[in-house]
């Protein structure tokens, strides 16, 4: 059994091992080669915690096993330990052992980063140049970080409910040479490609904020009642996502599906698309929308990769179990 | 965090101590210290494996965490590695952190022998005598060995599907200074204490095979279809469980349950029992009958005792994740 410590994630994996990890498991679920099980998610009624498990199997990619942990709102005031506690365990699909433990927590920023790119890459313009940003947090820093790499943009905007958290996304923007600039929500409109990355309960980007050919990626909801944006913006989308079964109960378009404004049969797997089994967007004016809302495979995905790269680089933790 | 690997079980736990754990946990879940949830069981579609998770959290006992593993039938054909494969991780309630992660696989045979044995001690009569086994495989001789400390018991008898069996359950009589003899399943009228652990989808032991002030421990049921004693036996005893929703769902009560003969408030937590709330057996006549269906929280509590006793000699291996 191999174990790869949280400490140790930082100096292995890379953004093009995450994407890479993330494109080829949203394939794998789109071909039914790999499937999620059902989540688990408890408010254990400690510490305001919420706990529990993400399962799933990857047959393409011979991965098996689980995320385990949750978000124990207290720790950072209470222990300097940050909220989210993440650990992957994987397992031999041939014999149900162990077959290693991984720190998940940067995994898990890592990602989510990738899943919102993988959108980009697959469905965004390919001439877009301007990133929208709502949101400023630091999952928002992962998400524009890995979204630079896949067009020339050449600006970034961003939008934040707090104004002074803008500086976190200014930072990046500006480490990657590109000039930064504040804007309100109609402003979204100069965007080819947005990001929603909030824990809002409403709408923030609204239909009318969004130009002809605009791609938006939401990436903040997860949750029964959390909403990033108008429900009337998916109507007018082609919208995609990870896993339909969620997009519909716990992502952003449940207040669509509610208000009977979009069908379960109109939201797509985004792996049909890296899959060549739907087009995707088909005009420079088509507005596509991702409703990425993690699921346990991409988890176990950038999981299984980083022991690869622990392995090749000899400081996996091999333990005889 | 701390490792206690599966080679090292079996010369750290004891039969006491499993059955201590089990006992608590079992009093914890019926004062709602202690609750499981909802379980994951997937047949994945690969090596005909079954594979899932188990999970709980006892606040009496700060216990959180899961059982993840199943069963992979040609694991003992193909490569020689036993088909039920386990492991547990522990989960720090404070903050979320992994604690431990531990062999899980003679810890389900030792949990499972300790929850019919708790059964014995909360609910057979104190001058049982005669212990009737019914099933001989490898697991039978985990319950008959842990059930032989409840009573002063001076003679065991045993019925299986296979006589041939038979010898495995008749060494572990012997082992204790107590003959053994083969019965049909008629000659189960001569028991005390019975306990069933097969794998059967029909019922082997009939109402009318047991005779007044009988206890009766059903452990093999974890599953819908599968059966082990008449449905009718129910409706004759006063039914325990481990866990009311297994229990009707997925346990020996599930078929009493489906035919109208008892119904869910028939069926009382043994935990009850051990807590005081109810008085258990009420007179030398009654029947009693335990639906073992295993929970979660058993495999947590015996593994957060594994971990306890691995760090008093000092064999648990740390690692700094």
């Amino acid at each position: 059994m191999l174990i790869v410590p949280e400490k140790d994630i930082a100096d292995l994996m890379t953004r093009d091992a995450a994407f890479d990890a993330v494109e080829q498991v949203f394939a794998a679920m789109a071909s039914d080669d790999a499937y999620n099980f059902p989540v688990v998610r408890e408010a254990i009624g400690h510490e305001d915690a919420l706990y529990g498990f993400k399962g799933g199997f990857d047959r393409a990619g011979a991965t098996l096993g689980l995320k385990a942990g949750g978000y124990w709102p207290h720790n950072l005031e209470k222990r300097d330990l940050i909220n989210h506690q993440s650990t992957v365990f994987l397992f031999d699909p041939d014999t149900g052992k162990p077959a290693a433990m991984v720190g998940g927590n940067l995994l898990t920023a890592l990602r989510t980063a990738a899943a919102s790119s993988v959108s980009i890459k697959h469905l965004a313009r390919p001439d877009a140049k301007v990133l929208g940003m709502i949101g400023a947090g630091h999952q928002a820093t992962f998400q524009l970080r890995a979204a630079l790499e896949q067009r020339a943009f050449d600006r970034v905007i961003g939008w934040n409910y707090h104004p002074d958290m803008l500086p976190n996304i200014a930072k990046v923007a500006e480490d990657a040479g590109l000039p930064f600039e504040a804007v309100d929500l109609p402003g979204m409109a100069e965007a080819d490609v947005i990001i929603s990355i909030t824990s809002a309960f409403a709408p923030s980007l609204m239909a009318d904020h969004v130009s002809p050919g605009t791609h938006i990626a939401c990436m903040g909801t997860d949750t029964k009642g959390k909403q990033e944006v108008e429900a009337a913006l998916l109507a007018r989308a082609t919208v995609f996502t990870d896993e339909v079964a969620q997009s519909i109960s716990i992502g952003e378009a449940q207040h669509a599906i509610a208000a009977g404004l979009i069908a379960e049969s109109d939201i797509h797997q985004i792996g049909a698309v890296i899959n060549g089994a739907h087009p995707g967007r088909t005009s420079d004016t088509d507005i596509t929308l991702f409703d990425g809302t993690g699921v346990g495979l991409q988890d176990l995905a950038v999981a299984a990769r980083v022991v690869d790269l622990a392995q090749k680089k000899g400081i996996a933790i091999h333990v005889d179990f």
